[in-house]
This record gives structure tokens, C-alpha cells and sequence, in this order.
């Protein structure tokens, strides 16, 4: 049972973990700030937390557990801001997207008390935001990687662990550095690749006519296309290392496809598209038709 | 209302028409051909043909309308086939996915039977496949793009099109190389990005591991890597200057993205991810909440 939860950013993340803990008991009462007086205001009357702080040094005072859901370009200010005021033995966690540079963020602006920050990410959202899109069962039935480093204290990483736990999700150790490249092949990278296609469509002159003939499977591909810019912005910039990595590969790969192409060499293309099926077939077993699947 | 339909093909493509215009009441009798003997009598019994032909010959001789539903590799062969057996005055369509290499063979295996060539696109599909897979509704709300060209016999055209507007399809009339580029665009482009990021992945010894964390975002991203290869090998192969050229532009678009990611040039990511952003949105207005959008 937590006494205290301190919610910096009580928006999808931050408010959905509150919700999620209230409904199991775990927590005695749930202290929330965000930037926006507005948002803060908003959340205490959706009943999301239960105290509005009107500055991170007063949310984090009396907190036992202090939970980071601001965007990843704010991770670093908010801890250097909460560091002085967190009470001895509070627990910090994050949720940010990218690992490493919340890591060398928490590293620096915490210094001795870096062993009770648990770096976190729960790997679950929808397309909305704001303490309203807030909801208890967000975390339900999905993956949360914690990712500690030597420094971690194992008391605070089980605390963490059994809090998610409680959300109804499961819970995964990685390495930060595979969190990362994790992260960015299944997730980083699919988002630029689709931007980068909607993007250079939306400047074509006949955009409107070219997309009224987009079918199904364009609208799946593209759909992650719609998600914030900001948020993309954000974990674009700090997991920097592990995108461009990937970006690298996955150029020289697609440079591969062109040449088959361009040299109409079949084989190569069945071979590799052979292989692209294989793997998400044994991977997601969907049942049911896809409409429009060739287009 | 059409005497006799020969249908080249008796698989998804092929064989939804026929149920489609049966179902509407306008043909009296199907005849179809394909290269295996089984599927030919599957398709006979399942009743999705009236009529079984041994040989493209005996399939289109009496053919008041023939539909070519045959991989893009086969088309050609195909039309050098049937054009010394094809009856007076008898219309010929198909449902290739590229159009200026069908019209291009078509020129050349028809010679002056040519303008009763009606070349086409029904831009629809599940990804099953043969007799079995075949529904009357599959062309329901769905485009149908007709590539006419100069020689193209107008009363022919109006037969396709009146043909496939019985099937519930909306039709449109689009020049071949424009065609070619909006499909390339909006539907070959986006399965070689997917085919090619889940090859990508399925090489790494990490595969299964990555795989797992992968959510919904991936899940919708990678959907049509789960396409037929054959299929997609034809369409790379047949359009191959559309998807050349789009190539292109992708690859300098994605070096931009990747500069600006290695110098953190957040500005230019917010902006190129919004104009996609409003893009997306703008044309595909769905409702509800997107699972895991995130990731």
C-alpha cells in the first residue's frame, strides 16, 4: 500500500496509473501536478487525483512514490526541480519512452538518492490525452519493462514492480540500452517510416486524389502517422543512438529491394518478403479476413 | 445482362465477380479457367462457375466478356493465348494491380482487337486466396479504377463499367501512368516499407525477443508484410518505374528525418510529423480509440 503517489503530468499515463491504483487499494491518496493550472484543476474534478500541488517541490514533499509521465523533452527539468524536496526513501519512477536519456538525467540531478529511481516504461496508450482520457484498465493485459541499472535499490525496484503489478499488467526487467533498441525497431522507427510516407504524400499536388484511393491497408500502415508530433518530436530526439542505428539498416535493406527492382531480380524479392511473412505470421496470429489486404 | 462471362483466374479476384454478377442477375453463364485442374473443379463445384474450360482456348471462344484474374506475371502469356480464339466483338478486362505493363501487352498479343481491351483495377482483396475465399459482396462500396486509352472502344468501356457497378463498386476512370503512381504510392510503396522492416527484423538473432514487445501500433504498421510474396514480387517487378520513383523521394525524405535527428533539430521533425498528422487525419477520420497507438 502506497501512502502517498505524487503524479507529475497527470495526463493518459500519469492519471491512468492513479486510477488503476485507487481501484485496487493500493493507495491512500494520490497528489497530482501538471504545468497547466487548468489540467491540474481538471483532474481533481474527474476524481483522477485526489490533491492538486501547485508546484513539483510541494507535489513530491510527503510523497512515498513520485511517478513521471511528462513528456520526454521534460524529464530532465522536472528532475533537477523535485530533486532537493523528495523526502528520504521516496521511490521515483518515469514512464518515458526511451531509457537511457531519463537514465543520465536521473543520474545526474538525483545524485545520492539515484538508487530509488527506477526507470520505467509502460508500454500502452491510445491516440488521446489529458487527465480525461485518463481510464483504471489502461494498463491491463500489457507490458510494462522496468529497466534497472546497478545502482537500482532492490527494495525500491520490487515496489515499483508489484505497483504495476497491481494495474493488471505484466511486468518485464530489460537492459536499457535493449530497451532502447527494442523500443525503437518495434515503435520509433515504424512511426518515422509512416511519417516520413504520409509526409511526402501530403505534399504531392494531387495528395487529396492519391489518398481517396488509399484502401485498407494503407490506413492501417499509416495510422500511427496520426499519433501526437510533439510526443514523436520528443523520442526521436532522445533515443537518438538506437533510431539511428536502425534508420542505417533499415536504408541499406530497403537500398537492397531497389537494386532487386530496378534489376527485376525476383528471387531476391520473394526471399526477403518470404521472410517478412514468415516472422509476422508466427509472431501475430490474427484471426479473421483483412479487408483490402493487397491495397 | 451478359451471355457468357469467361473468367481467366477462378480465385478471389475472379471468382467474386462471377458470384457477384450471378448474384445480380446479370449473366447467364460463367465459364472458367484456371492453370490447375483441382482449383478449376473447386471452383465448379463450390458454384462460383457455371461451366468448366480444359484450356484458355475453349474458355473464351464463345466469350461474350473475358476476365483476366491471373498473378501480373501471367498476364501476358495469358493475353498471347487467347487472342487468335476470341470471338468477334468480345470485350476483354482484367484486374491487374499495375496498369501500363497489362496495356502494353495487351497492344501487342491483341493487335486489332486491341480496342475492345478494357484494362482495370478493382481495388479490393482479402488476403485468402482461391475459389474458396470468393464472396459476392467483396466488390461492395469498394473502387474500381478503368485505365482507358485512345484506342480503347467506348462501347466497350461503358460495358466494363456498367459490369461493375452491378457488383456495387463504385467506378472511376484514371489515365495508366497516374494510376500506376497512385497505387504505387498508396498501396506498393507501403508493403515494400513493411515487407522490408519486418525482413529487417526477422534477421536479427533478437527477433522473437524484439517481436515480443511489440504492440498495436507495429501490429497495424506490419499488417500487410503478411501479404502473399508471389503476389508482391508480380506487382514490384510489373511496377516498376511508379515504385522506382517513389522510392526515390522516400529515401531523401527519410535522410532528411535522419539528419535532423542526428543534429536534434526538433523543428524540422514537429513539422514534417504534423503536416503528416493533418494529413492522416484530414482523410481518414476514425473514430474511436486506437489500441497501444503509442507503440
Amino acid at each position: 500500500m502506497i501512502n502517498q503517489l505524487a503524479i507529475i503530468g497527470v495526463g493518459l499515463i500519469g492519471g491512468s496509473l492513479s486510477l488503476a491504483l485507487k481501484k485496487a487499494g493500493m493507495v491512500k491518496e494520490v497528489i497530482g501536478y501538471s504545468r497547466t493550472e487548468e489540467v491540474r484543476q481538471q483532474a481533481l474534478e474527474l476524481g483522477v487525483i485526489d490533491k492538486v500541488a501547485n508546484s513539483i517541490a510541494e507535489a513530491v514533499q510527503d510523497a512515498d512514490v513520485i511517478f513521471l509521465a511528462v513528456p520526454m523533452a521534460a524529464m530532465e527539468p522536472v528532475l533537477v526541480e523535485l530533486a532537493e524536496h523528495v523526502k528520504e526513501g521516496a521511490i521515483i519512477t518515469d514512464g518515458g519512452s526511451a531509457k537511457a536519456q531519463v537514465v543520465t538525467a536521473a543520474k545526474s540531478a538525483l545524485g545520492d538518492k539515484f538508487s530509488q529511481f527506477v526507470p520505467g516504461h509502460p508500454i500502452a496508450g491510445t491516440e488521446r490525452s489529458g487527465p480525461e482520457a485518463a481510464f483504471a484498465t489502461l494498463y491491463q493485459d500489457h507490458r510494462v519493462v522496468l529497466t534497472p541499472v546497478e545502482e537500482t535499490n532492490a527494495d525500491a525496484l520490487a515496489a515499483v514492480r508489484d505497483m504495476w503489478q497491481q494495474t493488471g499488467a505484466e511486468v518485464f526487467d530489460m537492459d536499457v540500452e535493449h530497451h532502447d533498441v527494442v523500443l525503437a525497431a518495434t515503435s520509433h522507427l515504424p512511426h518515422v517510416l509512416a511519417f516520413n510516407l504520409v509526409g511526402m504524400l501530403a505534399d504531392r499536388d494531387d495528395c487529396d486524389d492519391v489518398l481517396r484511393y488509399a484502401a485498407g491497408g494503407f490506413r492501417d500502415f499509416s495510422r500511427i502517422a496520426s499519433s501526437d508530433a510533439v510526443m514523436w518530436r520528443d523520442i526521436c530526439l532522445t533515443n537518438k543512438d538506437a533510431i539511428l542505428g536502425l534508420l542505417h539498416q533499415y536504408h541499406q535493406d530497403l537500398n537492397k529491394i531497389e537494386a532487386a527492382i530496378e534489376n527485376q531480380d525476383g528471387d531476391y524479392l520473394i526471399d526477403v518478403f518470404k521472410r517478412a511473412k514468415q516472422a509476422r505470421d508466427t509472431r501475430f496470429n490474427e484471426p479473421g479476413l483483412i479487408d483490402n489486404s493487397e491495397v
